[in-house]
């Protein structure tokens, strides 16, 4: 069968119309997960899909899966899967391409009248981000069975809320079985998150891993006192410590250079009051490399950074690994697959690593899997500003039908 | 007339029963002002006072005013003024000690039968830490006419909540009119929040000024973007400059030995999130020095820090200067009388310059005034652990009798 062409207008139109949901007046998306704004835009999509004939599916985590049946009641399904939820201040393409994406591959073979052999699903996973419920990539870990439904609907953002109450309020509180093993394989399609695709001009990143990364919670307990009167020499501030590791950790990040990532993105202050010397500081240190002694190093940097601060501060320092995920690496005969399929579109196409951690990465293992990038502008996401073109973003979606329906064929 | 002893256990006894309002688990404060709490502990004081006769009067920023009447009705009160409220995670002392020694003084004047010539009026300031509302020292100020009611009523806390619906919630949103030209004098003790008085063993602290105090809002705008993609190499990571300015702003304060003090008590990340690199902090930063030229000295430094941080990071940096408090001086002769006072008491004493801004501040230029101190344990104040004996307490509230009736028999 030929491979149907995708519908850019309808693409770029799905795009625009679910970026109003969660809007942000500097024109990016604050949805969190299992908010209001991220049951509308389930909503848009869900509407979609029925629209054209597509079932629905909902399971306890309230992932979402749109499908679409094949010619082979027996055959598995092809999952292709990425999600709809945002950082606090972050951009529309972040996830919600992959989702659209994953539309516009039903819509096109719907369109099309393509039949395929084994049933097209398109999964929008509950919360990747993790920036109201933590951990990141929730519903794609629960998926694969790392956690009980219980465990994560007792989880509560920063205001008390559950999960639970959250995904019944939006009424996205499933109680549909899917399980991994009603699949045959997976894909997920994402802006690129970093500068390469488009400084090269290049208009397919072919993801062969994803690197490895880890979270460190680190506790900071001085000696609060008044600003005005506690004496500059015996100050135990927990802030002036915590500037110190801040500036140590991107010391860290600098001694590997363009691979590694070393990122202090949260930290807060207690009691945060212009006139009181800090009592505590609550930071996180995060460190990235695709290989894992370069990560075993960075490691090593910062527990002896913690060491060498507490020594000169008299500040106490309490550290607590929190992630530790290694690096995946994606199905050598998808990867030549998702490679084949540029071609084939007649898109040039580099093999590169991704920074980010996906949803991909608790498939891994319980399928053949795979990752399709498309160029962002400047490199630039989890930000507002995040942006791409109308024409990368039809490329990439035209990449994924072609993949898809290559392993199609393929698949016993 | 003889001076009536204070009652050190019931001095004691309120300090107990009026720190339950607010009481955090760890033995501190949390009575942020015009909160229920807030509320509770005026409403234990007003019902002290009542008691023994006291009228009560409130303004329309809540100050509440506690009057024993003297023989001569056209005589100008005597006024003693502190606070209720105290910081997010303060202590028990800073502010309620001035007010529960100022109730003791009305309570052993009545027990005594003792009669003044001059009214004797104990004054509950609203809102003197600033922490919940902005400035601090609010209602002494617009006890000093420097704002209206109607301005004041409109500020917000960090929950949108008014400053005028939160006094009337707690039932002090007044009607009374009372201004600066019914006072005669104006008194306040304190705990001295420093080190001085407890190490070197002295009884009460002869306070003569209050050094001056300037604060900057400094506002960091970088580029934000996904920490496992943006490279570090061209990142404009808001908090890692954030760290450089607290490192600085730290340098200054060490370089003026014993008395300056340069604090960042207050910083907030954004968007704040493990994975995010920072694109923006706000921060404040709060200089003191007893003098004036080395206040500017330190002005000078905090503004060149600023520009090298922003060249050497390419982070936007504005700043704008919030509050400028120059040192305040107190009056001669009061503050021979409180050194007499101590001495008439049995007490040793020492002359010394306040690191803290208090109420008194607001005061001064309108009618004579001083301050008293009393020892507080390793000079901690604006934290739970902030710590005073009971001797401490009558002594200082012994002194303050002595010096109140010294004034009302000196005053025409």
């Amino acid at each position: 069968m030929t491979t149907p062409s995708i519908d850019s207008a309808r693409l770029w139109t799905s795009l625009t119309e679910v970026s109003r949901y969660g809007a942000t007046p500097a024109g990016g998306l604050n949805r969190l997960a299992a908010s209001i704004f991220d049951g509308q835009a389930r909503d848009y999509v869900v509407a979609a899909a029925t629209e054209i004939g597509c079932t629905v599916r909902i399971d306890p985590l309230g992932n979402t899966f749109l499908r679409r049946e094949g010619t082979d009641h027996k055959a598995k399904a092809i999952l292709i899967g990425s999600h709809l939820d945002s950082q606090p201040l972050g951009g529309k393409y972040d996830g919600i391409y992959g989702v659209m994406a994953g539309l516009e591959l039903l819509q096109s073979l719907q369109t099309s009248n393509s039949v395929t052999t084994h049933p097209i699903e398109v999964v929008v996973w509950t919360n990747e981000e993790g920036a109201r419920f933590s951990p990141a990539m929730m519903g794609a870990a629960y998926f694969a069975g790392k956690f009980s439904a219980e465990e994560l609907h007792s989880r509560t953002d920063v205001e008390g809320v559950t999960l639970g109450e959250s995904l019944r309020a939006i009424n996205y509180l499933g109680s549909d079985f899917v399980s991994p093993d009603q699949f045959a394989s997976y894909f997920e399609i994402h802006i690129e998150q970093g500068p390469i695709l488009e400084r090269e001009g290049i208009d397919i990143g072919v993801v062969t891993a994803v690197q490895g990364m880890r979270w460190f919670r680190v506790q900071l307990s001085g000696q609060s006192g008044h600003s005005g009167t506690y004496p500059m020499e015996g100050r135990r501030d927990a802030l002036a410590a915590a500037a110190q590791i801040v500036s140590g950790v991107q010391t860290i990040g600098l001694a590997q250079p363009e691979i590694g990532r070393a990122t202090v993105g949260h930290l807060l202050v207690t009691p945060n009051s212009p006139n009181v010397v800090p009592g505590n500081v609550e930071l996180m240190v995060e460190l990235r490399h695709p290989e894992v002694l370069a990560l075993n190093t960075m490691t090593d940097e910062l527990h002896a950074l913690l060491k060498t601060v507490e020594s000169r501060t008299g500040v106490v320092i309490e550290v607590k690994q929190e992630l530790d995920s290694a690096t995946i690496h994606f199905t050598p005969e998808l990867i030549d697959i998702v490679e084949a399929s540029a071609t084939a579109s007649g898109m040039s196409s580099t093999r590169m690593i991704s920074g980010a951690g996906h949803d991909a990465c608790q498939i891994a293992g319980l399928m053949p899997l795979t990752m399709i990038f498309i160029p962002c502008v400047d490199g630039i996401s989890h930000a507002e500003n995040e942006d791409i073109t109308q024409v990368w973003a039809a490329n990439g979606a035209q990449v994924l039908v072609e993949a898809v329906l290559q392993v199609d064929s393929h698949l016993k």
